[in-house]
This record gives C-alpha cells, structure tokens and sequence, in this order.
C-alpha cells in the first residue's frame, strides 16, 4: 500500500494537464494551447511540457507546466528543510497552472500539484506530496470568495475534514508580502510534505486537489466575465499585477529555486502576468471599489464561517 | 584628514538630488518632479526625500531618492561581509537616480552614491563609499556606448587611473542576470567597501561619480529622444524593461536588502518601470535590431579598445 508510484503520478499529471488546458479552451472558446516540450539538460536529465494560450478572448495568459525531473544528487537547497537528503538521488514531478484573464473582474489564480521523491541507500525511498491552489481577485465579490473557499474545503474534506483548516491557514502565510503587509489574494490551499504513510491514500487528495481547481475557478469566470469594464479597472488590474510580479520574484520558493538551481527559465516565468504597471505610491481612493479589495479582501478571514 | 564628515556628505548628495532634478526637468521640457518626503520609523530613526517625475515627454518615469537612515544596532543582514560589525551602531546616507525614458532608442539608466559609518567600541568609526552607474538600452548604438564608458572613465582618472577597469569588471559582474545568462545592460561603474584611508579623497570620488553621471547620459538622450519609434519598438522596450524587473527583484542586493529590513517599499521599489511585458519564451529575429542588442551590446566587452 505505502509503495510510491512515481508513474502513475506522471500519468496522472500528464492527464490532468491536458484536460485542464482543454476545459479553459472551451471556457475561453477562442484562445488555444501551444505546445511547448523541452529535456532538462543539466543536474540529471527530465524535462517537461510547458503548454501556453496567450491572447484569448477571456484569458490573456494561461500556462499549464508538467515537468519531471530527477538527478543523482538533490541540491542543497532543495534539502534545507531535510539535510538528511542532500546528494540522495532524487525524482520531482509536478503540473503548475496560472491564469491572468484579461477581464478585471475576472480573478487570476495559481494551482500546483507536485510530487517528490529521494532515494535513500539501503532504505526505502522517501517521498511526500505538496501543492495547492490559490485566487487572486482585482474587485472583489463575497459569493465569489465563499464558493472558492467552499470548493476548496470540500476538496480536503474527501480525504480527511481536518486539512481544510491548516491548508487554508498555510495559504494565508505563504501567499503574503512582508514588506507591504498584504497578502497576495484571498487564499485557498496550501500544503507541502504531506506523507501519512499510505501512498495510495495521500495521492487521493492531490487528485483531489487537481480536480477541484477548476471546479472552484471556472464558476467563477463564467460569472464575471461579461463585467461590463473600462480604462481604470484595467489600470487597476495592471497595477495589482505588480504585486504578483513582487511576490514570485522576491519570495515564492518554487520561483527562486527554479532560478538559482538552473531551471528552465522560460517554464519557472510563465507565472508572470503579460503586462503590469508599477505606480509610485499609489492608494485606492476611499470608498472606491478598489479600497474594497484592500479592506474587506486582502486581509486573512475565514470566508466559510 | 581620515576624519569622516557625515554631514558634508549628506549636504552634497541633497545638492546633487535637487542638481539632478532641475536638469532632468530640463532635458524633459514639460515633466516635473513631485517631492516626498519621508520618515523612517523602525530600526532607528532617518528618513528621505523621494523625488518623482510621471509622464514627461521624454521621461516615463524617473526618480531620484534620498536617504539618511541609522540605528543601534546593524542588522545582520547588512554585516555579513564585515561580521565585527553586527549589532554596531550605524549611519548610512544615499542617491539613487533610476531614469526610464519614454522613446525606445533612449537607454534607461541608473546612478547610485551612498557612505555608510559604523561605530566601533572605543575606536574610530569605520567608513566606506559605494555607487556607480550603469546603461540599459533597447537598442544599441556604438557610439553612445563609446561615448558613455569614455566618460565613466573620465570619472575614475580624475581620482585614480586604475579605478575604471577594476570598476568596470564589477559593473559587468554585478549587473548580471544568471538565470538568463545575460547582462542587464552594456555596464558602466559599480564600486563597494571604497576606503583608501582618506576620507576627503574618497568623497572626491563620490563627487566624480555624481558629476559625471549626467555629462554621460544627458547627450545620450539628446541623440536618440527624437528618434521616431512605432508599436514594435515600444512592445521590445516593455519586454526588455521585464529583464530590469527581473534583475531588481531576484538579485540587486539593495533592493532585497531594503525589503527584508523594513525600508520604505515604494521608495525602493521606485526603480521598477512604469510598465511592463512579460511574454513567454520570445526570441528576436535574426538579423533584426532586436537581434542585435542581443549580439552586440549585453555582452560584455572593452567599448574603449
């Protein structure tokens, strides 16, 4: 039962890659996927398929990442948290999806399914399961925020009812920037060394996980993004963006990591939003749609009490 | 001689800030620079004067920031290549110029002077003088590069004729984007941990730097700021402005440095360009003009052999 199966995690991934970037073609109804396959030269061997849809109707730029790559010896960096695996060989899958729709309305939102695993002479192998899913929203809509979050607990709540609480509170830190004490968006999942002992069991909930995400996000689309909008809320937008752009470049582990170790550039980046605005010193004006985000939004609340 | 006189410091560096402005308002024609000024609550006590331009005709975005800031106590982060000093009580004053021109044949560039003095139990304060200035354009032009590392060099000969290649080097190494194996720009000067012992022949180069930044860059703009562009030229300067973001954010030690200690945010954050691109995995055509920044300029090469 507790044995790892690394290709049915790549089968699954694989799977869920291609019927994601299926189901936001539809949703999107102009904008279609390009391919993009790459091997991982350097550190071992791998590589991925990076699939990107840029200029839809309804998204300006999605990216759905599979990549898998392995190596004889795990970097440092990657081993901080568990010292007792630097230079164990080691496998990483994972599928890694972001989407920055044009309509302001419309939130961005992040997905990450991921799974690793080291090899330790003589023992078994160690392995754990990470990822989660998160919503960013420009304007703000309480139903909005209540089915995202409903979505995601019942995604946690197939495997076992207590995670819905420490994956949502793990969303709150992770997903936040120091400097300007705001979070990057509202929330969602968040987890990373999830091992319970049964393989079988832990790879349950990162299926779970996988098909939640559109199950929470794509409602969410269908509602606003016929919004009526204009030039301020797309200044807005790309204002907000910067924020996203602040967060992967200074903080996010996966992006840094992706960057320092040698990782394919072009695939760690695609979370960057296609156009942004930085303005100096900018505030919502009171009692504006904008401050709304800032005041009853951004700040960490539970949206299912 | 070797006395560090903090105060003229930072009565030259306001000199230069408000020098720096009038000439930009100047080059520009029609933008103006907006004061604000600034107090720093944490960590000790200072403060600063941010000085923005918005929508020139000539200048997108500029700023020219300074800061006086000290404390008790030298954070950890700030000691880590001078470990005797951890927990010194400190004093640190700065200039920090970030021009983003409006026209894609005009380079955007980047100035920066700064003096740290940290106290030592019972001993003379330790002192040293950092900056330099560096160019990022969009499209090369031989003769502005000539032009502007010939005057980075008169710069230097006017203290030391050593100092040009030594900084020069460290401009190149510096300014460097590693996971894109590119440089940010064509270089100029990066200095740190200036002191020679002498504290009035140190600050005369600081003095040099400063004076010299402008005489570099000003004719540059009067070259190319007419040059007609249209929508090609435009989409290639806010893609290439993405690598700035890049740079600033992943690696400029300032700027995390001031993020992680609890610095002014948007006065740091004031270098990032107004607005930006980020496209996935674009490459320029061969033999373009795009091309050719590529080829020719970013990589690093003796533009006064």
């Amino acid at each position: 039962m507790s044995t790892p199966d690394l290709d049915s995690v790549i089968e699954y991934l694989q799977a869920l890659q291609a019927n994601t970037c299926q189901a936001l073609e539809d949703a999107d109804g102009q904008g279609r996927f390009i391919d993009d396959a790459w091997v991982r030269e350097e550190g071992g061997g791998g590589g991925g398929n990076t699939c990107i849809l840029r200029g839809g109707q309804v998204f300006e730029h999605a990216g759905v990442g599979f990549s898998h790559v392995f190596g004889q010896q795990l970097p440092p960096s990657a081993s901080r948290e568990r010292p007792e695996l630097a230079g164990c060989g080691f496998q990483a899958a994972g599928l890694s999806i972001i989407i920055h729709p044009l309509n302001p309305y419309v939130p961005t939102t992040h997905c990450n399914v991921r799974f690793f695993m080291a090899d330790r002479n003589g023992q078994e192998p160690l392995w754990w399961f990470g990822g989660g899913f998160d919503l960013t929203p420009f304007y703000g809509f309480n139903e909005d925020a209540v089915a995202w979050h409903h979505t995601a607990r019942q995604a946690c709540d197939a495997i076992d009812e207590g995670l819905y609480a420490t994956f949502k509170k793990n969303c709150d830190e992770y997903f936040y920037l120091p400097h300007r004490g705001e979070a990057r968006g509202i929330g969602g999942l968040f987890f990373d060394d999830y091992n319970t002992g049964n393989f079988e069991q832990d790879f349950l909930l990162l299926k779970s996980i996988g098909e939640h995400f559109l199950k929470a996000y794509l409602p969410i689309v269908s509602r606003r993004k016929d919004h009526p909008y204009g030039e301020r809320q797309r200044t807005f937008q790309l204002y907000r963006r910067g924020r996203y752009v602040e967060f992967n470049l200074v903080y996010d582990r996966g992006t840094l990591f992706g960057l320092q170790s040698g990782g394919r550039t072009e695939s760690i980046l695609m979370s960057l939003p296609p156009q942004v605005r930085f303005d100096y010193d900018w505030h919502p004006q009171p009692g504006s749609e904008e401050e709304t985000l800032y005041k009853e939004f951004l700040p960490a609340r539970d949206w299912l009490a």
